[in-house]
């Protein structure tokens, strides 16, 4: 994984809301579309692949649903403090 | 300073370059001149105002040459562990 893939995939408002919102919740709880998210069904399906794509997530299907695990520990050895700064940010009303 | 403008600046290799070659010299010894970028005049005074907006760079004009100052201390406070990715950062080939 390099530096450049994962600061692409966290420079969107939206992914850092999705990782965010996975940070709050048990490993694999939460399925893609029960986030509340103010873009399109195939932005959002973009948004988790680029996410999946930089090591961030981790996914699996249960029937019609996609699960979800933040690789919370094999990012932080990877890239230390980065996801720290996300999880503090307040996010913005924009 | 916002998370965004900050992951915004960093998000480009030549910036990070640039970032690099700042914390391996003492302050104000460098000029903006002084760099070898693979980039044009013009693009690289984009990425030094870049930096300077998002307040991760000091600048001051000594004649015809501008220096630059790295807020390396600032910009860690604000966001701790960034600066040391990119300081770690092996740059690629690329």
């Amino acid at each position: 994984m390099s530096l450049q893939t994962a600061l692409d995939a966290v420079a969107d408002p939206v992914r850092r809301a999705i990782i965010r919102e996975l940070a709050g919740h048990p490993d694999w709880t939460r399925a893609c579309g029960t986030f509340d998210l103010p873009v399109s069904k195939a932005t959002r399906s973009h948004h988790f692949a680029v996410l999946r794509e930089a090591g961030l997530i981790e996914q699996r299907d249960e029937g019609a649903r996609r699960f979800n695990r933040l690789r919370r520990p094999e990012f932080d050895a990877e890239f230390p403090g980065m996801l720290d700064l996300i999880l503090n940010e307040r996010p913005s009303a924009g």
